[in-house]
């Protein structure tokens, strides 16, 4: 099982809190020891950190959990392989340029029987099912609008489209961007949380750090936090359900298929840090 | 006027000397305070560090010199900007996939009438003549072979010879690779030497730094290192003439339409770190 982690956010916010959370299970309190990759978008542009050795023992994550880079749109992903070797063309996030503006995609599961899907001129560079699924749903994008779209929420609704079709050939929990929108699609492990005025303090999970949102922020700050599993123990965190979606734009949700958002109890976002016994990427 | 920086080499090698030098010239010996990128190949997969901002004062710069990243293909960029913005998305090297290969790029120099190339389903993101050439080149790649071709020695040449349409728009220095290939295509500004055994001493002219090759490598090593100018002053470089090009192979020189190689004498290896008079990237 691999953990994913993004965040949309209305002003340039750094995810050094989050980050150092997640970096703990990348071998200390998980077992992902696989690698790990974080894009950062500024602007246009993006900048990806990755390394295929465990993140709670990599230089660069070092420096990524110290060093503030600001951004309203983050992707990162830490890995325990099942499908491909380990190393850093099978290393997550995966990032391509489709209508001049750059899509950076991570998954979480595993698909099977996925041999067949069509990858026209986007074609995988490593041997995940995850890269695989990726191009195949840029493919489809440059199908469906050969040039590029103006309605931004319908295309996205139509990758959710897509992704009804992934789940179809398995565990498919995945996080998109364009660097303006961040699209969760659910099968079985994605929460959520959106912070804003007025801040609390937050205390991680899986170390023994507490932040003051509010000494961090100013009142205006809208930022969403998403993650396999929830980061904190203080704060309510939703649930994403089976066949769900969610588009973020700027910190706020703007569109979804839910019917009802489901808040997780603190007791239920407790005991994460245990080796997951399904054979999840 | 920007500063090119490729490495070529038949055994993962670390760039770390070579870097070291070149990061001086962004802010420090050099004028080049508008950003700086490399891009490490490690198998298929690829590794890329960027900064908007100068590269003698980045957090991520220094963590490249002290952190030796072994690779077999390097390319590296130092940016002083003349078209398009001081950030991210307009930061060298680019890379996209064609293939199912990671390609990169990056460009020293300046076009003019550049509007009129064709881009094709590859578009650029930010606003430079140096990606838009990138995502020219890559459309007629494509458009010439449209399935992965085998004999890539004749892909390179068919670059070559894009490369000269470029360079009748201004000027053209460019290192490209695919991770296996590393390509050079001179205009006025590109220097290169090959290391192997035996190996001896090099000093930088940036900065008061010698290294012993011999303590570092095996016999065996071959590493080609690519420049705008010599790093160092005690070593012989080859200058690449107008339109000349060379195609290096894991360290050796495979191919190349140059008549004969023509080596740079130390004393004019030493005055480049002056700022340039030309309007160059």
């Amino acid at each position: 099982m691999c953990e994913l982690l993004g965040m949309s956010a209305n002003v340039p916010t750094d995810i050094c809190f989050s980050f150092t959370g997640l970096m703990q299970r990348g071998g200390n309190t998980g077992p992902h020891r696989d690698g790990w990759g974080i894009t950062f978008y500024e602007g246009k542009g993006f900048r990806t950190f990755k390394d295929p050795k465990p993140s709670c023992r990599s230089k660069i994550a070092e420096l990524v959990q110290n060093y503030p880079i600001k951004s309203k749109a983050v992707i990162s992903h830490i890995r325990q392989a099942n499908r491909g070797g380990v190393n850093l063309e099978n290393t997550h996030p995966f990032t391509r340029e489709l209508w001049g503006r750059y899509w950076t995609f991570a998954h979480n599961g595993q698909l099977s029987g996925y041999e067949g899907l069509h990858s026209g001129s986007t074609r995988p560079v490593g041997q995940t099912d995850s890269e695989l699924s990726f191009c195949w749903l840029l493919n489809r994008l440059q199908e469906r609008y050969p040039e590029p779209p103006q309605d931004m929420v319908g295309v996205f609704r139509y990758i959710a489209e897509c992704c009804d079709e992934l789940r179809e050939l398995g565990v498919f929990n995945m996080l998109l961007s364009d660097g303006e929108y961040v699209m969760t699609y659910c099968t079985n492990h994605l929460y959520w949380i959106t912070r804003r005025a007025p801040f609390g303090e937050a205390s991680l999970i899986d170390e023994d750090v507490t932040i003051d949102f509010q000494q961090e922020t100013t009142p205006n700050d809208i930022v969403t936090v998403i993650a396999t599993q929830p980061l904190t123990d203080n704060e309510e965190w939703f649930r994403m359900k089976p066949g769900e979606y969610n588009i973020f734009h700027f910190g706020e949700l703007t569109d979804g298929n839910h019917d009802a958002l489901e808040h997780v109890p603190y007791a239920e976002a407790k005991p994460r840090c245990q080796a997951p016994t399904e054979p999840l990427e």
